[in-house]
This record gives structure tokens, sequence and C-alpha cells, in this order.
């Protein structure tokens, strides 16, 4: 049998509102089995932590401190944005990296990140064989941009989608009520640089019930802009009023970004702007009609109080799954979510090996966009609806939501040696 | 006894999350008095609904969708931004609402909006008086930004003031999280263009129990760059990352608001910024620091789903009110909010003549602003800390919020005349 050892976590990249509810998921799940796992280390600043061995011991927070992961947003260990380069250009990454994993005695590996920590999952799990100290790596999927393969969907995606969602259906009645005499258009900037997943969120506020005069601009569908006012031009003579939806990724027939207009300031200064102002130019100088422009950015992928309970399931089931897979002996994997039906909606987790992750990018499918460019199609819909079902609010405390911010109490460091970044 | 008569209810300016549910509080209470108001007419698209006898007959609106506007956002009759002429310049306009009035069997007339419409209110009684056709006029508070006088607060600036503090918390988590290695400073642009009460409410994020790095730009403090930058530096130097939240009302010492800043775009057109994109270039030339910068918008006034309680009561009490002093025959008066007690915090609705409140502007003392200009004091959170309290959540189908769209049924006209806007 296996003797007892640890775990490492950590969260990687861009954080979203659930990806605490999945390490509370690996720390619950391995409290529950600790002839296996004695405790879970995790990474303070994701990887940047196991290289410099800045651990973080969960086993000094409390329980109702984990449970308070499922509702916090964003990173409560610190993320990165940090790529491992590959084993020929940086070995000594990879070896500090066992290095420290050998000195903890962790043998489990658990990544909680996008496509680039796919990657770094696979290879440390194929590395550390060949230093002689093998590791389990599992990968738990996390992003908003939902572009990671084989798994139906990516915890984090469903509560952005359901923030855009909502804003937008919230928004559009705004400008519904002003659109006589004031802003006819209203013009919402989402994240989303390579794919139009976020921005299509927004084409779910309008439902038969509740129709919405709503036009998408995806980064998939290079701007027309004279199709484009047509659009708004129409919606405006039939509703008194539009509501857009611009990924921050969307580009001209140039291939440059839109929000790339070489803006300079009043003393020449290259000024940083938005799609959304751009998009709003163009609605004045062709239609001349009032407008508003917002820019969610953060609050999107940070707003846990409106975050989808689906999601929240799903980010804290494949958390769990993770720690299961790896006590069952798999090896670079990631848990996935598999689809079984529409409506009712219904899923189970599955998994796959990481080899058919790593650096594969799933895009949005042409047949979710509409024929005209600026919508999406009843398949979209189906796939999109079940992601933003259900409410899990977190609690509150004098009118703001309660969110933890853990003791993060450091692991006392074992190797003599530092490792510069 | 006074005779059976209508009563006339309309919604002016900028739209809230909560103005709906003084529309319900006037409907129905309304409905519990048929031997004194037989109907309500809405003016469709608030004032400009009664100059053109285009009302809303709202007897026809069923008893649940009367209750559904209390959890829906924006202007359920369409709101207008037209301000009436003073008697001397346009007394063709009064003539006609009375006309309209006289007409249609009003007797009542329910304003909610802010001070503009406050003094519209009070002249549409004085003149009803002169024209011989006497009508009991109620103005009812509402705006988000929190500026009319006597009353101690407005509703609509709750549920903004709310939305703000959790936006602020959830996105300051959320930088916290990746500024190891990216993003340190997140910059929000919330409204409020002559005073900072929204701006304030981003320093309630920031608790005993949760302290957050929060800098506020007032529209009240006049810009200093150096010391600006100087204080962003601390913050970020003692808690690795800094999050900003600026009104777009912020000015610089030439006086002009720094949102216009003459930016041109490649081709020389103008190019209609905001002041977030203006203050993350500061950031970036001085500090050279990563930053996100979101621009609120509509969004934060539309927030229905998170929305304060206290708020949405408020605005619901105030709407009855307003119906219960018509019938004990108030005139030209304004039901109020009087605070009791900040903790626990304690309430009761109040009146006001019109007189007082018309054209006369509630400031945030200037004692609710630090001395260093960035933050707000002790006195300011016990003000503003009771109205961000209570969730109060719509209910939800296939996870997005219910809001109802009236059928708004057009009451038939019986003036001959049209009249021109």
């Amino acid at each position: 049998m296996k003797k007892i050892s640890n775990a490492f976590y950590a969260q990687s990249g861009g954080v979203t509102a659930v990806i605490n509810a999945s390490a509370a998921g690996v720390i619950e799940t391995a409290r529950k089995h600790k002839n296996k796992i004695a405790k879970v280390f995790a990474g303070r600043n994701g990887i940047i932590g196991a290289l410099t061995e800045d651990l973080i011991d969960t086993s000094k927070e409390s329980v109702s401190a984990i449970a308070a992961l499922k509702h916090t947003p964003a990173g409560a260990f610190g993320s990165c944005r940090y790529k491992l380069k590959s084993l020929e250009q940086n070995r000594a990454e990879y070896e500090r990296l066992i290095a420290v994993f050998r000195a903890h005695n962790i043998d489990y590996f658990f990544y909680n990140g996008g496509g680039d920590s796919a990657d770094t999952c696979l290879k440390v799990s194929q590395i550390s064989k060949t230093l002689g100290f093998p590791i389990q790596a599992i990968h738990i999927p996390k992003t908003v941009d939902n572009d990671l393969p084989i798994t139906d969907c990516c915890p984090g995606f469903g509560s952005v989608a359901k923030y855009i969602a909502v804003s937008m259906r919230e928004a559009s009645f705004d400008v519904a009520s002003m659109a006589k005499t004031s802003t006819k258009v209203f013009i919402l900037e989402v994240m989303g640089r390579h794919a139009g997943w976020i921005a299509a969120a927004g084409g779910l506020a309008s439902t038969e019930e509740t129709p919405l005069p709503i036009v998408i601009l995806f980064p998939e569908v290079v701007f027309n802009r004279k199709k484009f006012i047509q659009k708004v031009h129409n919606k405006v003579k039939r509703y008194g009023y539009c509501s857009i939806v611009v990924s921050e990724g969307l580009k001209g027939a140039n291939g440059k970004f839109l929000s790339d207009q070489g803006l300079t300031d009043a003393f020449g200064h290259a000024q940083l702007g938005g799609v959304a102002p751009v998009i709003a130019n163009i609605i004045k100088e062709d239609l001349g009609l009032k407008y508003h422009w917002g820019v969610a950015d953060y609050l999107q992928r940070a707003a846990r109080h409106i975050a989808s309970k689906v999601d929240v399931d799903q980010a804290y089931a494949l958390g769990e799954s993770a720690v299961k897979l790896a006590l069952q002996g798999h090896n670079a994997v990631m848990p996935t979510i598999e689809r079984l039906s529409d409506s009712p909606y219904r899923w189970k987790v599955n998994s796959t090996p990481l080899s058919k992750v790593a650096n594969v990018e799933k895009k949005m499918p042409k047949k979710f966009i509409s024929s005209d460019g600026f919508g999406i199609t009843p398949s979209c819909e189906r796939y999109l609806q079940p992601l933003i079902k259900g409410e899990a609010y977190p609690p509150y405390k004098n009118g703001l939501p309660k969110y933890v911010v853990l003791k993060n109490k450091s692991v006392p460091k074992k190797l003599v040696n530092d490792f510069k970044i």
C-alpha cells in the first residue's frame, strides 16, 4: 500500500468567481482521506509558491474557513501568470519543483487553471518520473474563457455568463425606460479576447418571454461598420432602443483590435481605451443617437454575488473528483464535465488524459453564431442556458457578502537554496 | 366629501433599481382606497405622457404584475428627461397639463423624480389652483445622486451604493490574487457628476473585518496627481495592490472634467472617453504598474439583482405614503425618510413642503471626506452603512431574474387637440 504523503494545490492564471469552490472540493475531500493524504499544501501565488518553496499549510484552516471558500471569489492562496518554460529551455525549474515536492513529501500535484497549466501539469507528471520522484499530476479545469477541450464547459465561465446575461437584461430595461427622450443605445464591453463565449452569453438576456433588442459583436466576426449600423438602426426603429454587447477582442478587416485605435490625448500621449468607447463613437457619428457605455472588466469574473449555482457545483465537483482520481491511482488526467442532456440539464463528472487537453483550444462553433453575425443561434442557447442556472448566494453581513480571507500560514522551509524567479 | 377621482403617476429622469417599487407603493395603496381614487393613470414616458395625453391605465394590470414591480428595475411606464419651462416661458405646457387632468378627472398628481421634478410638482400644484382645477401634487423622491434635501436619503441611492460596495469588494479580492505577477491596480468609474455620494460607497467595501486598500477620487476634491500617485504607491507597498473608485465628475485644477481630455483617434476625431482610462494612463506613466479598469455605467443603477432591502422598503413606503398624504388632503408636499438611529438602523416616513425641496441640492458634507481627500470618515460610514443593508432578491427563472413587463394599455384619448413636445 502507498505510504501517506502530502498534496500540493495551486491556482493559476486569471481567477474566477468559483475557483475557490474547486479548492474547497480538493481540501475537503483530502481531509476525508487522511490515511492517504496527510496535508494539502497550497502554493502561495500559484506555481511560484512551489518554485520558491513558499507553501501554505491548509491544515491550519478551520472547517468553516474551508467551507467558506465555496462562496468566496478570486484566488484565496494567490494566483500568478507564470508559464513554465519547456524542459529544454529551463530544466532547472522542473528540477526545483521536484526538489520542493520531495522535501515536503508531496506525491500529489493538483493544478487549477486553463490551457497553459494543463500543459505544465502534464510536464510535471512526465518529468517527475524521469527524475525518480514520480508525482501524480491532476489538472482541475478553470477558465472564464471556456476554451478547454473535452470538458463540456469550464468552471468560472457559467458565472461570468450569468453576470453578463443578468446585467444585459437589467441595462436593457434601463435604456428602454430612457429611450423616448434620452439614451437609445447601451454598449457593454466584455472579456474574451480570442473567443466569443462570454459575448454570446449577452444573448441569453433576451428570451421568448422577455424579448430584448440585443446585438452581439463577436471576436470571431470581422467588424463591418455598415452592416452593424444597419442592424442597430433596425433594432432602434423596432424597439425604440438597442443594447450591444461587444467582445474586447473585436477586430477590424485589417486584423487589428478595434480597441487599438491609436488614441492620443491632448499632449500626444498614447491613450489606452477599451472597445466600448470606440463603438460608442461610431454610433454617434453614423446614427447621431445618444448612448451610454460600460466596461465590465474584473466585475464580471469576480461577481460571486450572482454566481451560477450550476457553476459553483461543478467547480466543487471537479476539485473533489481530482482528489478521488488521484487516490484511485490516476495520473496526468483532468476531470471533465460531461453533459447528459440539455433540458432537463443533467451532467456528470468524467475524466480525460492531459495529453488530449494540453495546447488544444476549444473555439466557439460557427453554428453558434447567427447567419448575420450579430446574435446567437438556438443551438447556442441550448448549450449556454443550463450553465447560468440556479443562484448560490453568499452569506451577508451588514449588507456586504462575507468572503473569507484565509490565515495562509507558511509551511517551514526545508531547502537551503533560494530559487530566483 | 370629495368626489371619486383618478390619480396620475409619472416617473422622471434617470431610472433606478427601485423606482418601480415606489410605483407599486402608489398603485397598491390607491387600490385599497377605491372609494376615493378610482384609477391610477400613468404617464407613458413620464410627464410627456401627460402633455400628449398618452396615459396608461394601470387598472388593467393584474395584482401580481403590480406586485412584481417591487422587484423590477428601471421605469415600467417609461421615463423622460424633460423639464417643464417656467410659467412665463411656456404657459401652454401647464395649461395643457391641466386640460388633460381635467378631461380625465385627475385630482391627484404623483411625480416620482429628483430635484427638477420636485420643482415641476410644486408648479403644477400652484398653477392648477390659478387655472381653477386645483390638483393635489405630491412628489415622491427618487435619485441615485442622493442630492435631495430634508429627506435623510433618496430611494435608488442605497441600491447603487450596495452595488458599488459589493463590486469593489469583489474586484479587490480579484486584484489581490493577481498582484504578485500581474495586475496591481484596479480602477472603477462610477456615477455622480456633481456629488461624491456614489464614489463614497466604494469605501464601504473595506471594513475592520475585511480591510481593503481603497482609494476614492471624489468630484468634491480637485485632482492632485502627485498626492494621488503617492497614495496609490503607499497602498501597493503595504497591501501589494490598490483599488480605486473614481467619480465620473472628477475635476482637475483647471476646473475641467478629467474625462474631457480632448482625446482624438487616429483620424483626428474627438473621442468620448471615461475618466477610468485617464486614471489608468496616469498609473501607467507614473508608477508603471499593470492595471485594469471598469466603467459601471447603467449596470450600477439597474442592478436590481443586488438591490438593498432597506432601499426597496423605503422606495415602497414613500410611494405608499404619497397616496396617504394625498388622501389626508395634503398638497405640494414630499414624503421623506427620517433617520431615528444609525445602529440599530431605525427610520420612519415624514413629510416636507415642496417649497423647501425645489431647487435645493444636498451636497456631501465636508466631514464625510477624510482629511487626505482619498477616503471616507467614520461619520460617513455611519451614514452610508445602513442604506446598503439587507438583500431583496428578485425571483429567477432559468437563471435569469423575472422582471415584469406591463401591458401598458392606453387610456382612450378625450381631447381633440394634439400637443407638440
